[in-house]
């Protein structure tokens, strides 16, 4: 390779950048050109092949400081991946390719990113997959998995506090197949990161347990940073290789925060074009022996894949069960079954707290799915996520686990934690993911909650300690909003189940789910196995649990609060009122059911009131009227607490007794029957 | 003092703490027991006075491992707090004055804590207002400020995310005034740290800038814990003081997990006493000599503050105009007029995007309020938020402002921010703090802001780009489900102002608050002045900016959409349909409003629709028929996606159409009316 033609092609790269960012007269021109000499030192080493974003063998890249995406288009476009020089001149248009933040579902978009230090975080989980694949699949002459993770992030991504929680965890897990690149401009929107950002870098990721690489001058040294990374692969820690470079290089702008976030001036991108030797006449100009230099590498990436295919296909002849179940997964299917090995419960079995019914879940599931991985936020004890005989995942020098190992343990981190999980989750091979937490707690990571759904990563939260049933913790960890909070979050299943049944419908619903994520909200406190219940009925997300003929009130209800209601419905039916109860587990799959299916639910003409120990809020949709938490909780024991906001059987008929006769004489419609 | 006699203190607290949570049969024995020795050392050494809990010089102190609150509790009753030894017994149970995890409003409880990370970052925000005070009022020979802010925090707090933004910044900023001690006790809930948690903790904060010392033996030796106090409170950096500390010391389970978080058992607290040289037969005995020993200590810090009141009353004489300021804020008190200050539109005025118009809000107002502080989590030219001529709140040293300035630059750091701003908020003083940061991401703060409610610091989030408007950022910046995760929030208002007058009566109302934090979302595109909008009406958080005369439709709804509900409200009138327009930029505040208001607003027998462009979740309670948008956003010009999702004129009016002609032969109720 001739230095003259590396040269060209990087600088490509930064020409190509300012015509993407002029052309849509938005977007973020600096990272890209300043970072362009690190983008060619990775990319030109990588193993991938364009035609297959695929590959599982492929190595990934995530660019953490998504705003710099007009780089990872330019990329993709200049490497054969499925992304034209049209879709680069439609840059952050509506419904192009290219959009304002790279997206997941793009070709050759690993994760998607843009809020800062989920990438990074994402990288920690698809180093954690690899290294779990590498692990549970490799054979001696049969290397299934020795991909890299490669990672861009920026002065942003590391102030994130979601950024140091995965990348101490990294650093405890001695990820070596991670190498990521701290992009040193100095530069954030402010201004110079003197205003607010002086810590030691260098210095805290060394006390994680990061390797550390310095290149000094990022901007031209191609040869500084290819022999860094031919030294971070052989490390067996995650290493960041800092790279100092210049924000908007070969820009008149070039070092200040005016190119962050702005295009170039037209008379700013002749000079550049002149400067580096292109014709400032054309725009989105590619030479051709720069798409050739590039093709070479995606060429190899493609041959590479095609090695990999023999190997594999040697492989399940040696190793035929591993083999099976390894072309399964990829195939991204579920044993035949699966759901059967999930319990059944009756009425006169015990009452048991879901969070418990979910250990017996997770126990049951793993034993059937080697792809079933997760672990706790350091509550493992309360979350009882933790199955019998699990290994836990870690370095096999720690002592205590080893790479095969399925059990994470996450420390304290919730926001770390939702991110890696999205990682795992994006590795492919079929990995089904879980975290665990407090419900409460779910809030701390609601960043990468929101980007679950967003990038359909079909994660789990094992959310136990889910109502003020905590009791004595009190306020500080009594969930009051959270549950709106989460029902609002478009594409994500939000599960409450109330008994045994519920509890295995919302993991059959919440396994299968292939672009949908889950939040599995569960009690610490008993709940008694309800007689309507079954796992087909809570598997539409909502049914009646408690029929009576020709009812005159409804109360619909989820989790500790449906026992509750039936009891209700009881002193109600004494009362002349007769009352039937729906329980309404999961918003999310309820309202994929048939409208018919729905208004036989929740029928015109019957007043009905919502349930939840929590904030109403969401609730009129499925309601006339609302008991609910519309304030914060109260430290005390349960049974107390819950007396104390009359969330007691006489509490609950009281006030279906009002609704009854709030709405007697007035004729009512479905809240379910809307206008468009 | 006799080393005995400190002992005997000492291994008070740690029996106390065993008796407290083995009569709740519920808490956190562990912690209490293994750091008595630092509480003993820091209290004794501590300016406060009990008898005056709200003294603006007091030393203050943060227990930001929550759950430890036996502890704080403990100390609380021994140095003659309002609590008494019956609170104590009364720990964790219902309405008590000792709940699961300090509470702020109780006596001597600084801030809410529990949730892991916030309280060492509100020290963090604590610090910042002291220094900031100090900076302000003190003049040469009239100290009015020089106290100390002093946190606890464990394993826990050190992996959150929060925490590391937040101690980050304290670095950067060189907050000599704030010492942190680190409960090294290598227990979490899992078991030992070993498992999640082994980067170099002591490197990671000198990464941070901050000074370290180590005690090796912070069971016994006290005289190493006093003498590093003596090192910290000398030091120009923020300092921790590693403690190595032993939970449970004393117990037979001292050292492990299981001491972590349930009582003693009844035996192990009968050799605890024995061994302290307690009487095993006797509970919650409090030695006499132990209660001199620290009332004491409490009566220094009463003639402390007599003292400070003999220099405040010569401070008065000497500067009136500063200490005529400083005793209104002292009272809590704004200026008399203040709202006037704030800008009035009329219809014809030029249309403003509401983050503008919230500058200009910031601008007459910190002219008038020596206390608003804040900053910007590095959004500082998107939120618009620095006022011309502010000064940045930085060390001396870094040469860009000083303690004084009221400017803060956050970095990219909105959790940590949140928890900053709550700690500035109690520091009292009647500061009125601000953050900044884009709608979307406030999401990454929501263990703060739900902790802003849940303590009532009236804090205030500028969040601009307040929707799908913002355009070309695309899905991962446009809020959809945010306002009704923050709407869920008891105590919160969210204001959403369509103009410049509702922009000024959401900040009137934000500057006013004394118990209730605000959002402010605002839009980055401009808005048209209302002809029906004015401070006074907005300032009831909802009422009609258009009124017609007997409206057979109702729009309501918020911020952008109001000019367009407008518009197509008259499209609406020319197909027959006379609609009139509901603007309701707070709900809070509106729910507040005499139910006669109320229900003038959103009366009966109107269909009413809700106009809103993000999740309509919530919604219903104000309204028949919702128009949102319950799927994420797009990347786009702000115009294009606006038209995607049919956010026009036209899509308005279609809607509006097909909710009046579904609802006019319905009797309809308002749906402000409810059965209870």
């Amino acid at each position: 390779m001739s230095k003259e033609l590396e040269t060209k092609a990087i600088n490509t790269i930064r020409v190509l950048a300012a015509d993407v960012v002029a052309k849509a007269n938005s977007g973020h021109p600096g990272a890209p050109m300043g970072m362009a000499p690190a983008a060619y030192a990775v990319f030109t080493q990588m193993k991938f092949n364009p035609k297959n974003p695929n590959w599982i063998n492929r190595d990934r890249f995530v660019l953490s400081n998504g705003h710099a995406c007009a780089l990872l288009y330019i990329l993709l476009h200049l490497f054969g991946y499925d992304l034209s020089i049209e879709d680069l001149k439609s840059f952050r248009q509506l419904n192009s390719k290219t959009p304002g933040h790279p997206e997941r579902g793009l070709p050759g978009v690993e994760v998607t990113t843009g809020p800062l230090g989920q990438g990074i975080s994402n990288a920690v989980g698809l180093a954690i997959a690899q290294a779990n694949f590498a692990a549970t699949y490799n054979k001696p002459g049969h290397t299934l998995s020795d991909s890299f993770t490669y990672c861009f992030f920026g002065d942003g991504c590391m102030m994130e506090g979601v950024a140091s929680e995965a990348m101490s965890l990294a650093g405890h897990l001695q990820l070596g197949n991670l190498i990521a690149f701290y992009d040193d401009n100095k530069i954030s929107i402010d201004g110079s990161t003197s205003f607010a950002f002086t810590e030691d870098v260098t210095k805290r990721l060394e006390a994680y347990g990061w390797d550390i690489h310095v290149v000094e001058d990022a901007d031209t040294d191609l040869a500084a940073i290819s022999a860094a990374i031919k030294e971070a692969k052989k490390s067996p820690k995650p290493s960041v290789i800092r790279i100092k470079t210049t924000i908007g290089y070969g820009s008149l702008k070039a070092g200040t925060e005016s190119v962050h976030g702005a295009p170039l001036k037209p008379d700013d991108i002749v000079q550049l074009k002149k400067k580096f030797g292109f014709d400032p006449e054309k725009f989105f100009d590619v030479p051709q022996e720069v798409y050739s230099l590039f093709h070479k590498v995606s060429e190899a990436g493609a041959a590479a894949e095609a090695e990999w295919n023999k190997v594999f296909a040697s492989y399940q002849k040696e190793y035929p069960e591993l083999g099976a179940q390894l072309a399964r997964r990829l195939k991204g299917e579920l044993p035949a079954d699966l759901e059967k090995v999930l319990p059944v419960y009756k009425p006169e079995d015990a009452a048991v707290a879901s969070r418990k019914l979910s250990e017996i879940c997770l126990g049951k599931l793993q034993a059937e799915l080697p792809e079933l991985i997760g672990g706790s936020a350091d509550l493992t004890p309360s979350n009882l996520t933790r199955w019998s005989g699990a290994t836990d995942f870690q370095s096999e020098s720690s002592g205590l686990g080893d790479y095969s190992g399925r059990y994470i343990r996450f420390g304290v981190r919730e926001h770390g934690m939702g991110a890696i999980i999205n990682g795992i989750s994006a590795f492919g091979a079929n990995y089904k993911v879980f975290g665990a937490t407090f419900l409460n707690f779910v809030s701390y990571a609601a960043g990468a909650v929101r980007l679950s759904a967003l990038s359909h990563h079909p994660i789990i939260w094992v959310a136990t300690h889910d109502s003020i049933g905590l009791g004595e913790d009190g306020p500080t960890h009594q969930p009051i909003e959270t549950l709106a909070h989460l029902r609002a979050i478009p594409n994500l299943m939000v599960w409450r189940p109330a008994d045994g049944n519920e509890t295995s419908a919302a993991y059959i619903k919440a396994i299968e789910s292939t672009k949908t994520p889950s939040i599995l909200a569960l009690s610490r406190q008993n709940l008694p196995q309800l007689a309507g219940s079954s796992i087909e009925k809570a598997l539409k997300g909502g049914y009646t649990v408690y029929e009576v003929s020709n009812p005159k009130l409804i109360l619909v209800s989820t989790g500790s609060e449906v026992s509750l209601s039936i009891d209700a419905a009881k002193v109600l039916a004494d009362k002349g009122i007769p009352t039937a109860v729906v329980s309404l587990p999961d918003f999310h799959t309820f309202d994929a059911q048939s409208s018919d299916y729905k208004l036989s639910v929740l029928p015109n003409g019957v007043p009905i009131l919502s349930v939840e120990v929590m904030s109403s809020s969401g609730w009129s949709k499925y309601s006339h009227a609302q008991f609910g938490l519309n304030r914060f909780g109260a430290s005390g024991k349960a049974g107390d607490v819950y007396k104390f906001f009359e969330f007691t059987t006489e509490g609950v008929a009281k006030r279906g007794q009002q609704t009854y006769e709030f709405f007697k004489d007035k004729p009512l419609i479905s809240p379910l029957l809307t206008p468009f």
